[in-house]
C-alpha cells in the first residue's frame, strides 16, 4: 500500500500549479491533476479525474478539490475507482501542503487526518 | 473608494488560474496576481507583488496568500504603497473565492469580514 495525492481544480492552472509545488517540497510522493472541464474550460472532468487516479502510481489516493462540482466528480470517479479515494473536504492549498509535507515525512494516514482536522472548511 | 484583489502565491500558475476563475466569477472585481519567484520559479517577489498591487484599478485591495513568505511580500508591497492593502490569513483558494463573490453582489468589507472568519486557517 502506497498514498498518494490528486489535485482537483476547476481551472487547468490552478491544478498544474499546486502540483508543481507539492513535488517540489515531497519529491517521493506521487501528485496527479486534473485542472478545468473537458475543453481546458473552467469546470471539472469526470474523465479528466479518472486519468488523474489511474495514472497516479500510488495504491491508495488523497483527493483535494476546490469547490463542490470537483468533489462531485472525485465522488464519481471513486465509484469506478479500484483504488480507494480519501476525499479531503479541507483548505485546498493548505491542505494538500500539509497532506505532501507530512507524507514525504512518512506521517502514517491516521496522523495526517488529525493535522488536516484544522484545516476543514468545507460541508 | 473601490475594493479589488490581489493574489499572491510560490506557484505562476496557481495565481494565474486563481485569477482566471475570480474574474469568470466576479466580472466588476478587479483581481491581479503575482505568482513565483523573479525567474518564474517556486517562490514570490516583492516586485512582482508591487506590480499587482500597481496594475490593480482598485483604491483598496484585498490580498490573499499560499505561505508564509508570500505574506511577508505583500507585507514589505504595503509597507512601500499609497494604497490600502488588507491581509487575509484566510484558506488562499476559498477566501479569494468568497471574497470574488461577495465584492461582486455588494458586500462591504465588514461583511466580508464576518464571512471570511470561518475560513481562517493561518496565524
Amino acid at each position: 500500500m502506497s498514498l498518494g495525492i490528486i489535485i482537483v481544480t476547476h481551472t487547468p492552472e490552478m491544478a498544474e500549479g499546486l502540483a508543481r509545488l507539492l513535488r517540489h517540497i515531497a519529491k517521493n510522493v506521487p501528485v496527479t491533476f486534473a485542472g478545468g472541464n473537458s475543453m481546458g474550460q473552467i469546470g471539472t472532468s469526470m474523465s479528466q479525474v479518472q486519468l488523474a487516479v489511474n495514472t497516479n502510481e500510488a495504491t491508495e489516493l488523497l483527493a483535494f478539490y476546490d469547490f463542490g462540482s470537483a468533489r462531485r466528480n472525485v465522488e464519481l470517479a471513486s465509484a469506478f475507482s479500484a483504488k480507494p479515494i480519501h476525499l479531503y473536504d479541507v483548505a485546498l492549498v493548505e491542505g494538500a501542503h500539509t497532506a505532501a509535507v507530512s507524507l514525504q515525512a512518512g506521517v502514517d494516514r491516521a496522523g495526517l487526518d488529525k493535522q488536516l482536522l484544522a484545516l476543514q472548511v468545507k460541508a
